[in-house]
């Protein structure tokens, strides 16, 4: 039988693998990686960097497949599903033919493979085509939205309430019922259209790594000084990956 | 000047710590234990565990503080506040008088310090009280959610939608806007009570320990095994840690 594992190495910074993930590495023969051909790439870097760290036998090998980026104009729900096609496509190829029976291959998910990512989607949907056989394991790992709060050192939810996680393109208001708002994913930068007065917003760029940068205040008054940052931030590395917390008054208070 | 540092250790699995949080708490001479007097002490016996098997050098001592247990009757939130006003009576008193100048404490977080914990939340008082003096640092570690996911082998999210996670005690309907919630906390087993058509369940206790339990399906299918499981183990163990996912339809779907 093939196993699969599906390995979180955190959000940004290599110091988050879990104890379970660098076993879990040094597991695997065989590690997919998917190339972008983007700016990006320096995430794959990231993967091969915490492979030479910390896998002790020498003969592990990478197999990278090149995957187109999501169309950015059109439908986004298409957009992604013709995305996932693809992948799917890819990881069957990849399944069935760079891995023999009784290998172990591992796929290397930035942040926590249970958030916004779409592998373990994908590996059960081959499941469910009944073609390919193989068993799988999960190794949940620090997401972005940890990586944030730990360096703001603020908690993410007020005592006995509830806290929601949701992509940028669907905030159009701060949600009534809610005290406690993370939005990932977030390239309109959606926060400077919000007009409810009293919130916090708590912003983090390249989260955990050197290129780190917090903003942390009342929402009307660093709204624009986030978006200088962050604008200037994506013109110098090509990319941004940013996420932020949004609460009514101080998150700490 | 004093330093603190929170350290997330996971949530069940001793092999979910982290390299960061490895590497923190070989920066700690002191370790802050509250000391519950209930079953859940193994807890605390998992923190000397977790110390005894990564910290390198041999002078690192624990100061334990016993603490009351929440009231369980009562108003909830004033409980609550009861319970973090005394902890932080203790918390100033430790860091007064068990903490050198220039020494580095450490607290051990079950899970993540950012998710239904109050020490953050705690010592962000104890600054602003203004009185003692001290740095700090927070680690991120896996929370109970994302063991239960990994476990479970599902996403937390759907594609493009939010994520809820939320106590126990605010459930009384699945929400309207919403495909993912997480429960925590729910002494009062909310899921018995919900009678949405189509939902699935992903529940789990004891999450990566040896003890664990899973079991998961359509909700109407499987509510009443959660139930029968989940009171045996209480009975068992004397105390029961449990989370659960519901969705409409399949998670990963």
């Amino acid at each position: 039988m093939k196993t699969l594992l599906v390995i979180g190495i955190g959000a940004g910074d290599p110091d988050y693998l879990t104890l379970q993930a660098v076993a879990a590495l040094n597991r695997a023969s065989t590690f997919f990686l998917f190339d972008k051909g983007t700016e990006k790439d320096s995430l794959i870097h990231l993967r091969e960097t915490i492979c030479a760290r910390h896998i002790r036998q020498a003969d592990y090998r990478f197999v990278t497949a090149p995957i187109p980026e999501r169309r950015r104009e059109g439908d986004y729900r298409q957009a992604v599903d013709d995305l996932n096609a693809a992948k799917q496509a890819l990881m069957v190829e990849m399944i069935e033919h760079e891995l023999a029976d009784d290998e172990c291959g591992a796929f290397l998910v930035w942040g926590d493979p249970a958030l916004y990512d779409s592998t373990l989607r994908i590996l059960a949907a081959i499941r469910r085509e009944g073609r390919l056989d193989f068993d799988y394991e999960v190794i949940p790992g620090i997401s972005s939205v940890q990586a944030l709060a730990a360096r703001h050192r603020v908690p993410l939810n007020r005592i006995g309430q509830a806290l929601e996680i949701t992509p940028g393109r669907r905030l159009e208001r701060f949600p009534a019922h809610l005290d406690s708002l993370v939005v990932m994913l977030d390239s309109h930068e959606a926060y400077r259209r919000l007009d409810e007065p009293g919130l916090h917003i708590y912003w983090g760029a390249y989260v955990g790594t050197a290129d780190e940068i917090l903003i942390a205040g009342p929402l009307q008054e660093v709204a624009e000084e986030i978006h200088r940052v962050r604008s200037a931030a994506r013109e110098e590395h090509g990319w941004i990956m940013d996420t932020y917390l949004l609460c009514r008054g101080p998150a700490d208070a």
